[in-house]
Protein backbone atom coordinates (compact mmCIF):
# COMPACT_ATOMS: atom_id res chain seq x y z
CA UNK A 1 0.00 0.00 0.00
CA UNK A 2 1.54 3.37 -1.42
CA UNK A 3 -0.07 6.47 -0.82
CA UNK A 4 1.88 7.35 -4.67
CA UNK A 5 -0.54 4.61 -5.85
CA UNK A 6 -3.73 6.19 -4.82
CA UNK A 7 -2.35 9.41 -6.48
CA UNK A 8 -3.21 7.56 -9.37
CA UNK A 9 -6.44 6.29 -8.60
CA UNK A 10 -7.88 9.05 -7.69
CA UNK A 11 -5.91 11.18 -10.81
CA UNK A 12 -4.66 14.35 -8.19
CA UNK A 13 -1.06 14.97 -6.95
CA UNK A 14 -0.52 16.36 -3.56
CA UNK A 15 1.82 19.29 -3.38
CA UNK A 16 1.97 18.49 0.26
CA UNK A 17 2.29 14.71 0.74
CA UNK A 18 1.60 15.20 4.78
CA UNK A 19 -2.15 16.25 3.51
CA UNK A 20 -2.87 13.08 1.72
CA UNK A 21 -1.42 10.92 4.80
CA UNK A 22 -3.85 12.80 6.78
CA UNK A 23 -6.61 12.16 5.08
CA UNK A 24 -6.20 8.62 5.27
CA UNK A 25 -5.74 8.16 8.41
CA UNK A 26 -8.53 6.57 10.53
CA UNK A 27 -8.89 7.29 13.90
CA UNK A 28 -7.72 3.75 14.69
CA UNK A 29 -4.68 4.09 13.34
CA UNK A 30 -3.79 6.59 16.02
CA UNK A 31 -2.20 5.93 19.56
CA UNK A 32 -0.87 8.02 22.43
CA UNK A 33 2.93 7.67 21.24
CA UNK A 34 1.93 8.86 17.81
CA UNK A 35 2.25 12.30 16.31
CA UNK A 36 0.03 11.72 13.47
CA UNK A 37 -3.60 13.48 13.41
CA UNK A 38 -6.56 11.59 12.50
CA UNK A 39 -8.72 12.47 9.35
CA UNK A 40 -11.45 13.32 10.65
CA UNK A 41 -10.93 17.31 10.23
CA UNK A 42 -9.93 16.97 7.26
CA UNK A 43 -13.75 15.06 6.79
CA UNK A 44 -15.37 18.25 8.20
CA UNK A 45 -14.02 19.99 5.78
CA UNK A 46 -14.74 18.18 2.96
CA UNK A 47 -18.49 17.27 3.51
CA UNK A 48 -18.82 21.21 3.32
CA UNK A 49 -16.68 21.32 -0.17
CA UNK A 50 -19.22 18.45 -1.40
CA UNK A 51 -22.15 19.99 -0.37
CA UNK A 52 -21.17 23.07 -1.90
CA UNK A 53 -20.10 21.57 -5.29
CA UNK A 54 -23.31 19.45 -5.47
CA UNK A 55 -25.49 22.35 -5.01
CA UNK A 56 -23.56 24.69 -7.49
CA UNK A 57 -23.66 21.19 -10.10
CA UNK A 58 -28.06 20.78 -9.51
CA UNK A 59 -28.28 24.99 -9.39
CA UNK A 60 -26.58 25.18 -13.08
CA UNK A 61 -27.89 21.54 -14.22
CA UNK A 62 -31.51 21.37 -12.56
CA UNK A 63 -33.46 25.23 -13.45
CA UNK A 64 -36.45 24.24 -13.77
CA UNK A 65 -36.15 22.21 -9.78
CA UNK A 66 -37.39 24.62 -6.52
CA UNK A 67 -35.30 24.36 -3.43
CA UNK A 68 -37.21 21.39 -1.85
CA UNK A 69 -36.53 19.20 -5.16
CA UNK A 70 -32.44 20.18 -5.27
CA UNK A 71 -32.36 19.79 -1.16
CA UNK A 72 -33.56 16.27 -1.44
CA UNK A 73 -31.41 15.23 -4.73
CA UNK A 74 -28.25 16.56 -2.53
CA UNK A 75 -29.14 14.77 0.64
CA UNK A 76 -29.66 11.62 -1.57
CA UNK A 77 -26.27 12.39 -3.13
CA UNK A 78 -24.17 12.99 -0.65
CA UNK A 79 -25.56 10.44 1.72
CA UNK A 80 -23.67 7.94 3.46
CA UNK A 81 -24.45 5.06 1.02
CA UNK A 82 -23.89 7.46 -2.16
CA UNK A 83 -20.34 8.12 -0.87
CA UNK A 84 -19.31 4.51 0.26
CA UNK A 85 -20.75 3.42 -3.22
CA UNK A 86 -18.46 5.62 -4.72
CA UNK A 87 -15.28 5.11 -2.43
CA UNK A 88 -15.48 1.16 -3.28
CA UNK A 89 -15.45 1.95 -6.78
CA UNK A 90 -12.04 2.81 -6.52
CA UNK A 91 -11.61 0.46 -3.64
CA UNK A 92 -10.78 3.33 -1.46
CA UNK A 93 -10.86 1.01 1.69
CA UNK A 94 -7.60 -0.52 0.43
CA UNK A 95 -5.66 2.49 0.91
CA UNK A 96 -6.52 3.71 4.81
CA UNK A 97 -4.36 3.54 7.68
CA UNK A 98 -6.72 1.52 10.18
CA UNK A 99 -6.35 -0.19 13.48
CA UNK A 100 -5.41 -4.03 13.27
CA UNK A 101 -8.83 -4.49 15.91
CA UNK A 102 -10.95 -1.95 12.85
CA UNK A 103 -9.17 -4.04 9.94
CA UNK A 104 -10.19 -7.20 11.43
CA UNK A 105 -13.70 -6.53 11.74
CA UNK A 106 -14.35 -5.39 8.11
CA UNK A 107 -12.99 -2.04 8.66
CA UNK A 108 -11.95 -1.54 4.75
CA UNK A 109 -15.59 -2.13 3.90
CA UNK A 110 -17.67 -0.38 6.14
CA UNK A 111 -19.70 2.30 4.75
CA UNK A 112 -19.16 4.93 7.42
CA UNK A 113 -15.39 4.10 7.06
CA UNK A 114 -15.35 4.60 3.17
CA UNK A 115 -17.83 8.14 3.31
CA UNK A 116 -15.90 9.54 6.19
CA UNK A 117 -12.49 9.20 4.37
CA UNK A 118 -13.90 9.85 0.49
CA UNK A 119 -14.96 13.26 2.50
CA UNK A 120 -11.42 14.31 4.13
CA UNK A 121 -10.03 13.27 0.47
CA UNK A 122 -11.96 16.12 -0.78
CA UNK A 123 -11.24 18.12 1.90
CA UNK A 124 -7.37 17.14 1.89
CA UNK A 125 -7.53 17.92 -2.25
CA UNK A 126 -9.58 21.79 -1.36
CA UNK A 127 -6.47 22.44 0.75
CA UNK A 128 -3.93 21.47 -1.26
CA UNK A 129 -5.36 22.34 -4.79
CA UNK A 130 -8.34 24.43 -4.12
CA UNK A 131 -12.22 24.37 -5.17
CA UNK A 132 -11.66 23.42 -8.72
CA UNK A 133 -9.47 20.23 -8.05
CA UNK A 134 -12.12 19.29 -5.67
CA UNK A 135 -14.83 20.13 -8.14
CA UNK A 136 -12.91 17.91 -10.82
CA UNK A 137 -12.54 15.03 -8.28
CA UNK A 138 -16.10 14.86 -6.55
CA UNK A 139 -17.81 15.36 -10.39
CA UNK A 140 -15.39 11.94 -11.68
CA UNK A 141 -16.07 9.65 -8.75
CA UNK A 142 -19.60 11.41 -8.13
CA UNK A 143 -21.25 11.85 -11.59
CA UNK A 144 -22.56 8.44 -11.81
CA UNK A 145 -24.39 8.85 -8.59
CA UNK A 146 -25.79 12.46 -9.40
CA UNK A 147 -26.67 11.72 -12.76
CA UNK A 148 -28.82 8.79 -11.25
CA UNK A 149 -29.98 10.56 -8.44
CA UNK A 150 -31.28 13.22 -10.93
CA UNK A 151 -33.13 11.06 -13.06
CA UNK A 152 -34.84 9.36 -9.79
CA UNK A 153 -32.56 5.87 -10.19
CA UNK A 154 -30.17 6.48 -7.42
CA UNK A 155 -30.97 2.97 -5.63
CA UNK A 156 -28.78 1.67 -2.63
CA UNK A 157 -30.38 -1.42 -1.76
CA UNK A 158 -28.12 -3.99 -3.90
CA UNK A 159 -30.32 -6.94 -3.52
CA UNK A 160 -33.05 -4.90 -5.17
CA UNK A 161 -31.12 -3.95 -8.06
CA UNK A 162 -29.54 -7.03 -8.62
CA UNK A 163 -33.09 -9.17 -7.95
CA UNK A 164 -34.55 -6.30 -10.67
CA UNK A 165 -31.41 -6.93 -12.77
CA UNK A 166 -31.91 -10.84 -12.66
CA UNK A 167 -35.85 -10.74 -13.63
CA UNK A 168 -35.25 -9.60 -17.11
CA UNK A 169 -34.34 -13.50 -17.73
CA UNK A 170 -36.41 -15.79 -17.06
CA UNK A 171 -35.48 -19.23 -14.87
CA UNK A 172 -32.70 -16.87 -13.17
CA UNK A 173 -31.72 -18.35 -9.33
CA UNK A 174 -30.44 -16.41 -6.99
CA UNK A 175 -29.03 -17.36 -3.71
CA UNK A 176 -27.11 -15.89 -0.18
CA UNK A 177 -25.08 -18.37 1.33
CA UNK A 178 -23.63 -17.95 4.72
CA UNK A 179 -20.08 -19.44 4.01
CA UNK A 180 -18.72 -18.66 7.80
CA UNK A 181 -19.22 -16.58 10.94
CA UNK A 182 -16.47 -15.45 13.01
CA UNK A 183 -16.18 -13.65 16.16
CA UNK A 184 -17.89 -13.60 19.25
CA UNK A 185 -21.53 -13.46 19.62
CA UNK A 186 -21.80 -9.69 20.17
CA UNK A 187 -19.08 -9.00 17.71
CA UNK A 188 -20.11 -11.38 14.97
CA UNK A 189 -18.86 -11.20 11.43
CA UNK A 190 -20.87 -13.10 8.67
CA UNK A 191 -19.68 -13.89 5.23
CA UNK A 192 -21.79 -14.67 2.49
CA UNK A 193 -21.64 -15.75 -0.86
CA UNK A 194 -23.93 -14.58 -3.72
CA UNK A 195 -24.46 -17.69 -6.44
CA UNK A 196 -26.46 -17.12 -9.68
CA UNK A 197 -27.82 -20.39 -10.79
CA UNK A 198 -25.25 -22.50 -8.70
CA UNK A 199 -22.58 -20.35 -9.57
CA UNK A 200 -20.80 -18.00 -7.00
CA UNK A 201 -20.97 -14.28 -8.52
CA UNK A 202 -19.88 -12.10 -5.27
CA UNK A 203 -18.96 -12.45 -1.36
CA UNK A 204 -19.72 -9.81 1.04
CA UNK A 205 -18.54 -9.59 4.89
CA UNK A 206 -21.22 -7.92 7.47
CA UNK A 207 -21.42 -7.37 10.94
CA UNK A 208 -25.04 -8.71 10.02
CA UNK A 209 -26.19 -10.98 7.31
CA UNK A 210 -28.19 -7.77 6.00
CA UNK A 211 -25.36 -6.35 5.87
CA UNK A 212 -23.08 -9.16 4.29
CA UNK A 213 -25.56 -10.05 2.01
CA UNK A 214 -25.77 -5.94 0.45
CA UNK A 215 -21.83 -6.42 0.17
CA UNK A 216 -21.98 -10.03 -1.86
CA UNK A 217 -24.93 -7.96 -4.07
CA UNK A 218 -22.99 -5.13 -4.79
CA UNK A 219 -20.49 -7.22 -5.72
CA UNK A 220 -22.54 -9.20 -7.39
CA UNK A 221 -23.30 -6.53 -9.54
CA UNK A 222 -20.19 -5.21 -10.28
CA UNK A 223 -19.70 -8.85 -11.47
CA UNK A 224 -22.70 -8.48 -14.09
CA UNK A 225 -21.32 -5.32 -15.25
CA UNK A 226 -24.31 -3.26 -13.72
CA UNK A 227 -21.87 -1.06 -11.12
CA UNK A 228 -18.66 -0.11 -12.57
CA UNK A 229 -15.87 -0.42 -10.92
CA UNK A 230 -13.14 2.05 -12.21
CA UNK B 1 -34.77 51.47 -2.81
CA UNK B 2 -32.42 51.28 -5.22
CA UNK B 3 -30.77 47.99 -6.05
CA UNK B 4 -27.01 49.94 -6.65
CA UNK B 5 -27.30 51.21 -2.78
CA UNK B 6 -27.39 47.51 -1.35
CA UNK B 7 -23.94 47.50 -3.49
CA UNK B 8 -22.44 50.06 -1.40
CA UNK B 9 -23.53 48.30 1.95
CA UNK B 10 -22.51 44.80 1.04
CA UNK B 11 -19.75 46.38 -0.76
CA UNK B 12 -19.84 43.88 -4.01
CA UNK B 13 -20.96 45.56 -7.47
CA UNK B 14 -22.37 42.97 -9.56
CA UNK B 15 -21.44 42.08 -12.96
CA UNK B 16 -24.86 40.84 -13.51
CA UNK B 17 -27.52 42.70 -12.02
CA UNK B 18 -30.24 40.39 -12.64
CA UNK B 19 -28.70 37.99 -10.06
CA UNK B 20 -28.69 40.19 -7.73
CA UNK B 21 -32.94 41.47 -7.99
CA UNK B 22 -33.26 37.58 -8.06
CA UNK B 23 -31.34 37.71 -4.20
CA UNK B 24 -33.25 39.97 -3.28
CA UNK B 25 -36.72 38.77 -4.67
CA UNK B 26 -38.96 37.47 -1.90
CA UNK B 27 -41.50 34.30 -2.69
CA UNK B 28 -44.48 37.07 -1.66
CA UNK B 29 -43.40 39.37 -4.56
CA UNK B 30 -43.94 36.78 -7.30
CA UNK B 31 -47.54 36.51 -8.51
CA UNK B 32 -48.95 34.65 -11.60
CA UNK B 33 -47.75 36.89 -14.73
CA UNK B 34 -44.55 37.79 -13.10
CA UNK B 35 -41.59 36.69 -14.92
CA UNK B 36 -39.46 37.29 -11.80
CA UNK B 37 -38.12 34.18 -9.95
CA UNK B 38 -37.94 34.50 -6.05
CA UNK B 39 -34.80 33.73 -4.56
CA UNK B 40 -35.44 30.38 -3.08
CA UNK B 41 -32.59 28.65 -5.41
CA UNK B 42 -29.75 31.35 -4.66
CA UNK B 43 -30.60 30.52 -1.07
CA UNK B 44 -29.93 26.57 -1.18
CA UNK B 45 -27.18 27.51 -3.34
CA UNK B 46 -25.77 30.39 -0.51
CA UNK B 47 -26.21 28.18 2.43
CA UNK B 48 -23.68 26.09 0.78
CA UNK B 49 -21.11 28.76 0.30
CA UNK B 50 -21.37 29.98 3.38
CA UNK B 51 -21.14 26.25 4.61
CA UNK B 52 -17.62 26.26 3.44
CA UNK B 53 -16.56 29.09 3.84
CA UNK B 54 -17.04 28.87 7.78
CA UNK B 55 -15.86 25.31 7.97
CA UNK B 56 -12.55 26.76 5.97
CA UNK B 57 -12.05 29.61 8.41
CA UNK B 58 -12.90 27.11 11.25
CA UNK B 59 -10.09 24.88 9.93
CA UNK B 60 -7.51 27.20 9.81
CA UNK B 61 -7.78 28.94 12.49
CA UNK B 62 -8.90 26.41 15.32
CA UNK B 63 -6.16 23.89 15.37
CA UNK B 64 -7.05 23.13 18.58
CA UNK B 65 -10.48 21.94 17.90
CA UNK B 66 -11.29 18.49 17.10
CA UNK B 67 -14.53 17.74 14.26
CA UNK B 68 -17.41 17.50 17.15
CA UNK B 69 -16.65 20.83 18.29
CA UNK B 70 -16.59 22.71 14.96
CA UNK B 71 -19.34 21.04 13.85
CA UNK B 72 -21.47 22.70 16.76
CA UNK B 73 -19.51 25.96 16.35
CA UNK B 74 -20.48 25.96 12.49
CA UNK B 75 -23.86 25.14 13.65
CA UNK B 76 -24.17 28.24 15.72
CA UNK B 77 -22.87 30.78 13.08
CA UNK B 78 -25.01 29.55 10.47
CA UNK B 79 -28.38 29.47 12.39
CA UNK B 80 -30.88 31.56 11.22
CA UNK B 81 -30.60 33.97 14.42
CA UNK B 82 -27.02 34.45 13.33
CA UNK B 83 -27.85 35.42 10.37
CA UNK B 84 -30.41 37.51 10.92
CA UNK B 85 -28.65 39.59 13.71
CA UNK B 86 -25.35 39.89 10.72
CA UNK B 87 -28.37 41.18 8.20
CA UNK B 88 -29.93 43.60 10.75
CA UNK B 89 -27.09 45.22 11.24
CA UNK B 90 -27.12 46.68 7.44
CA UNK B 91 -30.38 47.04 7.10
CA UNK B 92 -31.25 44.09 4.41
CA UNK B 93 -34.86 43.99 5.44
CA UNK B 94 -35.33 47.26 4.03
CA UNK B 95 -33.85 46.10 0.57
CA UNK B 96 -36.17 43.05 -0.50
CA UNK B 97 -38.90 43.11 -2.62
CA UNK B 98 -41.66 41.55 -0.80
CA UNK B 99 -45.57 41.41 -1.57
CA UNK B 100 -47.40 43.54 0.80
CA UNK B 101 -49.30 41.64 3.32
CA UNK B 102 -45.96 39.84 3.91
CA UNK B 103 -45.13 43.92 4.55
CA UNK B 104 -47.42 44.51 6.64
CA UNK B 105 -46.94 41.75 8.56
CA UNK B 106 -43.60 42.71 9.56
CA UNK B 107 -41.63 40.85 7.01
CA UNK B 108 -38.85 43.19 7.16
CA UNK B 109 -37.77 42.34 10.05
CA UNK B 110 -38.63 38.44 10.31
CA UNK B 111 -35.90 36.50 10.96
CA UNK B 112 -36.41 33.68 8.30
CA UNK B 113 -37.00 36.42 5.95
CA UNK B 114 -33.73 38.39 6.34
CA UNK B 115 -31.55 34.85 6.87
CA UNK B 116 -32.80 33.29 3.96
CA UNK B 117 -32.28 36.73 1.64
CA UNK B 118 -28.87 37.12 3.33
CA UNK B 119 -28.18 33.14 1.84
CA UNK B 120 -29.57 34.39 -1.38
CA UNK B 121 -26.94 37.18 -1.71
CA UNK B 122 -24.19 35.02 -0.52
CA UNK B 123 -25.29 32.40 -3.62
CA UNK B 124 -25.50 35.80 -6.15
CA UNK B 125 -21.74 36.86 -5.54
CA UNK B 126 -20.88 33.39 -5.24
CA UNK B 127 -22.06 32.88 -9.02
CA UNK B 128 -21.26 36.33 -10.21
CA UNK B 129 -18.42 36.54 -8.71
CA UNK B 130 -16.90 33.31 -7.21
CA UNK B 131 -15.93 31.99 -3.76
CA UNK B 132 -13.16 34.27 -3.09
CA UNK B 133 -15.62 37.00 -3.46
CA UNK B 134 -18.31 35.22 -1.43
CA UNK B 135 -15.74 34.55 1.31
CA UNK B 136 -14.72 37.96 1.84
CA UNK B 137 -18.44 39.22 1.81
CA UNK B 138 -19.55 36.24 4.38
CA UNK B 139 -15.98 37.23 6.77
CA UNK B 140 -16.95 41.05 7.12
CA UNK B 141 -20.41 40.66 7.75
CA UNK B 142 -19.96 37.97 9.87
CA UNK B 143 -16.66 38.07 11.46
CA UNK B 144 -17.93 39.10 15.04
CA UNK B 145 -20.27 36.36 15.27
CA UNK B 146 -17.64 33.67 14.50
CA UNK B 147 -15.40 34.95 16.23
CA UNK B 148 -17.70 35.44 19.45
CA UNK B 149 -18.82 31.80 18.51
CA UNK B 150 -15.43 30.63 18.87
CA UNK B 151 -14.63 32.35 22.64
CA UNK B 152 -18.06 31.04 23.14
CA UNK B 153 -19.74 34.30 23.75
CA UNK B 154 -22.53 34.03 20.75
CA UNK B 155 -25.70 35.01 22.26
CA UNK B 156 -29.09 35.49 20.91
CA UNK B 157 -31.30 36.19 23.42
CA UNK B 158 -31.19 40.23 23.24
CA UNK B 159 -33.62 40.42 26.20
CA UNK B 160 -31.08 38.38 28.34
CA UNK B 161 -28.46 40.17 26.65
CA UNK B 162 -29.50 43.59 26.86
CA UNK B 163 -30.27 43.05 31.21
CA UNK B 164 -26.95 41.31 31.44
CA UNK B 165 -25.76 45.00 30.60
CA UNK B 166 -27.88 47.15 32.60
CA UNK B 167 -27.19 45.11 35.20
CA UNK B 168 -23.69 46.54 35.66
CA UNK B 169 -24.82 49.29 36.77
CA UNK B 170 -27.39 49.53 39.62
CA UNK B 171 -30.38 51.37 40.04
CA UNK B 172 -31.13 50.82 36.40
CA UNK B 173 -35.04 49.95 35.32
CA UNK B 174 -36.01 48.49 32.22
CA UNK B 175 -39.69 47.96 30.85
CA UNK B 176 -41.20 46.97 27.53
CA UNK B 177 -44.82 48.15 26.99
CA UNK B 178 -47.26 46.98 24.96
CA UNK B 179 -47.85 50.40 22.57
CA UNK B 180 -50.46 48.32 19.93
CA UNK B 181 -52.09 45.14 18.90
CA UNK B 182 -53.08 45.31 15.01
CA UNK B 183 -54.60 43.03 12.88
CA UNK B 184 -57.15 39.80 13.55
CA UNK B 185 -56.20 37.00 16.39
CA UNK B 186 -54.37 34.95 14.49
CA UNK B 187 -52.48 37.28 13.05
CA UNK B 188 -51.77 39.92 15.49
CA UNK B 189 -48.75 42.39 15.37
CA UNK B 190 -47.61 43.82 18.83
CA UNK B 191 -45.76 46.87 18.57
CA UNK B 192 -43.49 46.90 21.76
CA UNK B 193 -41.51 50.22 23.33
CA UNK B 194 -38.42 49.36 25.84
CA UNK B 195 -37.96 52.10 28.26
CA UNK B 196 -34.60 52.34 30.30
CA UNK B 197 -35.12 54.77 33.42
CA UNK B 198 -38.51 55.83 31.72
CA UNK B 199 -36.68 56.55 28.28
CA UNK B 200 -37.48 55.00 25.27
CA UNK B 201 -34.20 53.50 23.75
CA UNK B 202 -35.73 50.77 21.41
CA UNK B 203 -39.27 49.34 19.56
CA UNK B 204 -39.91 46.31 17.96
CA UNK B 205 -42.78 44.20 16.22
CA UNK B 206 -43.60 40.97 16.27
CA UNK B 207 -46.15 38.06 16.06
CA UNK B 208 -45.70 37.57 19.32
CA UNK B 209 -45.29 39.89 22.35
CA UNK B 210 -42.06 37.74 22.68
CA UNK B 211 -40.46 38.48 19.61
CA UNK B 212 -41.44 42.02 19.77
CA UNK B 213 -39.95 42.67 22.84
CA UNK B 214 -36.98 40.37 21.52
CA UNK B 215 -36.39 43.05 18.57
CA UNK B 216 -36.81 46.09 21.41
CA UNK B 217 -34.34 44.60 22.98
CA UNK B 218 -31.95 44.05 19.99
CA UNK B 219 -32.60 47.56 19.19
CA UNK B 220 -31.83 49.00 22.68
CA UNK B 221 -28.42 47.19 23.00
CA UNK B 222 -27.50 48.95 19.20
CA UNK B 223 -28.56 52.28 21.21
CA UNK B 224 -26.52 51.37 23.92
CA UNK B 225 -23.90 50.78 21.81
CA UNK B 226 -23.13 47.47 22.47
CA UNK B 227 -24.35 46.05 19.08
CA UNK B 228 -23.11 47.03 16.14
CA UNK B 229 -24.78 48.90 13.33
CA UNK B 230 -22.76 48.92 10.61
Amino acid sequence: MKDDKIEIVIDYHFKDQSILKNALTHSSFINDKSKLKNNERLEFLGDAVLELVVSHYLYENCNNRAEGEMTKLRAKIVCTDSLAMAASDFQLGNYIYMGKGEENTGGRTRKSILANTFEAIIGAIFIDGGLEEARKFILCKLKNNIDDSVKGKLVFDYKTKLQEHIQQKADNDIDYVVISEEGPEHDKIFNIQLLLNGKVIGSGAGSSKKEAEQHAAYNGLIFLGEVHEK
